[in-house]
């Protein structure tokens, strides 16, 4: 499989490095796997007969800039390059997601189906955007669009839901889905401190962003919940269809208080049938120690589904940090290579 | 997709049954089912262009005795019939199980294989005792072995394993697989009752077999424990190879004494490397209240997988009964539709 990495971050450059540190696990999956373009947004490396990952990954340890790559690394080199000589078999998509138009992602991903070129992504923008248009748009050009990445990095939320679910409805989604939040949660019910004491701790070591605040007022909870509804659901729901609480109103009180009724405070990503209508929500719920998601601590993530046929599911675990979102990438090419229609 | 059933117990029925029921769910999968054999141990139903299942599950409810339905009905179908006319595309195996011979179901799945035709069985024997012969086999011949229904029916330890963790080394195993047991220790450590009057109560409420050995021995954790490591693991272990202990020399003395360090008794399968070799163990295990197995309780069920690159997966859930168990088998049929090859 000839692939184009497109993003060169954090989780691109743990792909790249991935592809080398799993070569035996690869060549045993009869994956023989060239990297025939690494583009970022200013730069980029073109070899068509497959970049050596293992120098280009200690190339960029030191110099980060594409285009002083002596084998094959360019300024003219961009998404462009590849459409021109349409010489690869799956694009991996992993710029910067942007929520309102889902450039430059939308259009990348649009092209390469339209070519006939699998896609894997790490970019909510376009899924959550336009997931049924591009699915359909997959299906119609045979090819897959693998993005498990967007909801739950390494937890399988997607595969869960479609796969070991399958011929199976789901009938109701429930999940901790974002990290941060539930950190900070856990940090305020153990050490008793304030929302913004836990916030700040979050941030020295790293666990929250510079802006935290896709995440702590729910919007990425609601990004990833969006997605799932729609896949698994079959919906073409939108972010204004969810309602979003975050967490930057819970007090110290609130948070005593449940700990005295033996329960604690969860950002909770909820979907269900009331009455027929569906209802989406991201807020604060006070779990008692019963409920499957009570013990998702720390930077945990979960995701329960209730189905009509298979009982209730619930998945959790799944690690944090660029090598395991890197990980839920090679993931998806993987069961793509092994013959799973995502797109149908 | 024209299918042979081959055991018609219970989950063969909840299965057929199934069919009918999902009727819409299959179209838009774009799955166009019939059913061209029903067999039994002794007779079948045949009718080149599908049976009525609805009919037929109206007539079982009446006469147990296949060769008596009238469209198709009798003593002489069985499963040499089927590979006389081969006019099937997957065989859904569901002999009983023997863990010794794997017989008939072995024979059965071997033939079919060797012709070209995709298997789906929920007989654990031949997968505990040649799974890898079996999977080659399969894919020697372009076919595919789904197994999922035979570690866990609709708690997906083997998708769990095999899609959601693709691409990851799988490191350690560990499980709570056995309902009936489960259920058994819960009941001593909430009525503080003996073994004995616990598994009276689960046989009474039909949760525990007649003969409960198999259970409470601890082997049927075992053959599960075997099936997920060989597939998971790449191993080629036997029975034998299982340290095994089972719950039937709990007293109600350790429970409590559990219960007052805060612990709970569960039934624990596990798969681990130590110092280069694996060992593989089932054994009453004291967990404490932060492990993740802690709060499997009543019939439920749950597998946790240690990997190296996606972080720590735990699934729990999956309904027992014969509906889910079918449901698992529905499940794998969906997948292979998909073009999932699980024979490489």
């Amino acid at each position: 499989m000839r692939l184009a990495v497109v993003g060169f971050g954090g989780v691109g450059r743990a792909f790249v490095e991935l592809l080398v540190l799993k070569r035996s696990l690869l060549y045993d999956e009869g994956l023989d796997i060239k990297v025939n373009y690494v583009i970022n947004s200013r730069a980029g490396v073109y070899a068509p007969d497959g970049i050596d990952c293992a120098s280009l990954i200690k190339f960029i340890q030191k110099d980060n800039d594409l285009s002083h790559y002596k084998n094959g690394g360019s300024k003219n080199i961009n998404f462009d390059s590849i459409m021109n000589k349409k010489d690869i078999d799956v694009l991996v998509e992993m710029t910067p997601t942007n929520k309102k138009t889902g450039e430059p992602g939308m259009t990348y991903v649009k092209r390469a189906l339209e070519n006939g070129i699998h896609v894997i992504t790490s970019n909510k923008g376009p899924i959550m955007l336009a997931y049924k248009k591009l699915n359909m748009l997959a299906a119609r050009h045979s090819v897959q669009l693998g993005i498990g990445c967007t909801s739950g990095g390494a937890l399988p939320t997607v595969n869960g839901g479609l796969i070991d679910m399958a011929g199976s409805a789901i009938l109701s989604i429930e999940g901790v889905l974002n990290g941060t939040t539930n950190y900070i949660l856990e940090q305020m019910e153990q050490e008793g401190i304030t929302y913004h004491e836990a916030l700040k701790k979050a941030m020295e070591i790293g666990i929250a962003e510079a802006d935290p605040t896709l995440d702590v007022e729910g919007w990425d909870t609601a990004s990833k919940l969006l997605i799932l509804t729609n896949i698994l659901m079959n919906e073409e729901k939108t972010i204004e269809d969810v309602s979003v609480e975050g967490i930057t109103g819970i007090t110290p009180e609130q948070i005593e208080q449940a700990k005295q009724e033996g329960k604690k405070y969860k950002l909770v990503g909820r979907t269900q049938n009331k009455a027929g209508a569906l209802y989406m929500t991201v807020r604060p719920e006070k779990l008692d120690e019963w409920h499957p998601l009570y013990r998702i601590d720390g930077k945990n993530k979960a995701v329960r589904y209730v189905s009509d046929t298979l009982g209730d599911l619930t998945i959790s675990g799944g690690a944090s940090g660029v090598t395991p979102a890197a990980a839920s990438i090679l993931r998806d090419l993987i069961n793509i290579h092994r013959g799973y229609r995502y797109s149908r």
